[in-house]
């Protein structure tokens, strides 16, 4: 096996997926979070399901440039998120799947705790970027509480993946106003999500502008 | 939307999941593991990737039953393992890469952390399941301790994703003669990790007899 030093993997890696997009054009603001993604997935099916709203990469890292906080759907994708990072913007990330409060209130509501923990972020962190990697039922509740003026999320990572209402929540989060990013489609998942967020956090690091 | 109730979507995907495999016969032991993976990425890529070495699935759910622990090389699939059934079972997951004395053996050795992590779980948990979802140099370094005779793993899933040593790091450990499920190729990520090492707990609930 040819020694690749640790130090140049990562580089090396990123130099393969440029070689294998090949001519194809991508977006250049677009381009590191496409990148990153197939990285973290060995995926090049993100070439073509990454969705993009207009301006939706400045307007998520405006919101962690400025100390947004990131409210996610699973503790798997809030542990992926480069915290170290985060910190050095005043940024946390929380997730409150497994918070008592919110079996409590799925249970008496019927409906999920991805739902649920949708309305207690709502309720402390409406402006929030929102990186849902795994439940479509927090896609949907967002869209709700979009709808309802009740939340104005800095940015929508919308990336759940699945069989079941997956495809559906994705294409409402789209058809809201809020800027977001999407993985159309069935795929996606807790590391999609981290990766995404991770890539702005080098973009904000590398000294992006848009 | 179609609602489908909170309940009912597991058990419906898995059944879209079912309906697109048709008519490829899956080893019934094995089937469990690759249809949970398509589940977590909705990939189906994996009913070609996933490997398994002779009675790996028996070895896998067998040493978990026994209170096998579970090494990993990352906290996202640590998060990602179902940890109340792991409990049930007087299991648990350890992922060391973050540890200081892992940090200082990598930079002294000019090794990576996740290299180092293994050399820290060779000596405390060498009979766990080793759980690798990241990291090529964790799994190279599995080998070579396999092949010094430093370490017996009950189980090795080796699933990281990525283009530089991935591919050539599963092929090695295919090489030795411990019991593993591998997904070859580049795909794999701690989110299969998580995924495999799950599927395994919950054949077990069921009463999986090999």
């Amino acid at each position: 096996m040819e020694l690749v030093l640790p130090k140049d993997i990562e580089s090396r890696s990123f130099e393969i997926i440029e070689r294998e997009i090949g001519d194809r054009r991508l977006d250049p603001i677009c381009k590191p979070i496409i990148m990153r993604t197939i990285h973290t997935t060995a995926d090049f099916d993100y070439l073509e399901n990454l969705c993009f709203s207009d301006g939706a990469v400045k307007s998520l890292t405006d919101a962690l440039k400025g100390g947004a906080d990131i409210v996610t759907d699973t503790q798997m994708a809030k542990s992926g998120i480069n915290k170290k990072m985060l910190a050095e913007l005043g940024c946390e990330v929380h997730c409150f799947m497994s918070d008592e409060d919110v079996r409590e209130a799925a249970e008496k509501n019927g409906t999920t705790r991805a739902s649920a923990s949708m309305d207690k972020a709502a309720g402390l962190y409406g402006g929030a970027v929102f990186a849902i990697g795994n439940a479509p039922t927090a896609l949907v509740r967002l869209y709700e509480l979009i709808n309802e003026e009740k939340i104005n999320p800095a940015a929508v990572i919308g990336v759940p993946v699945g069989f079941v209402n997956v495809v559906q929540s994705k294409e409402m989060i789209m058809k809201t106003s809020v800027p977001y990013i999407v993985a159309r489609g069935r795929k996606g998942g807790s590391n999609v999500a981290a990766a995404i967020c991770n890539a702005a956090l080098y973009m904000i690091r590398d000294g992006f502008k848009a």
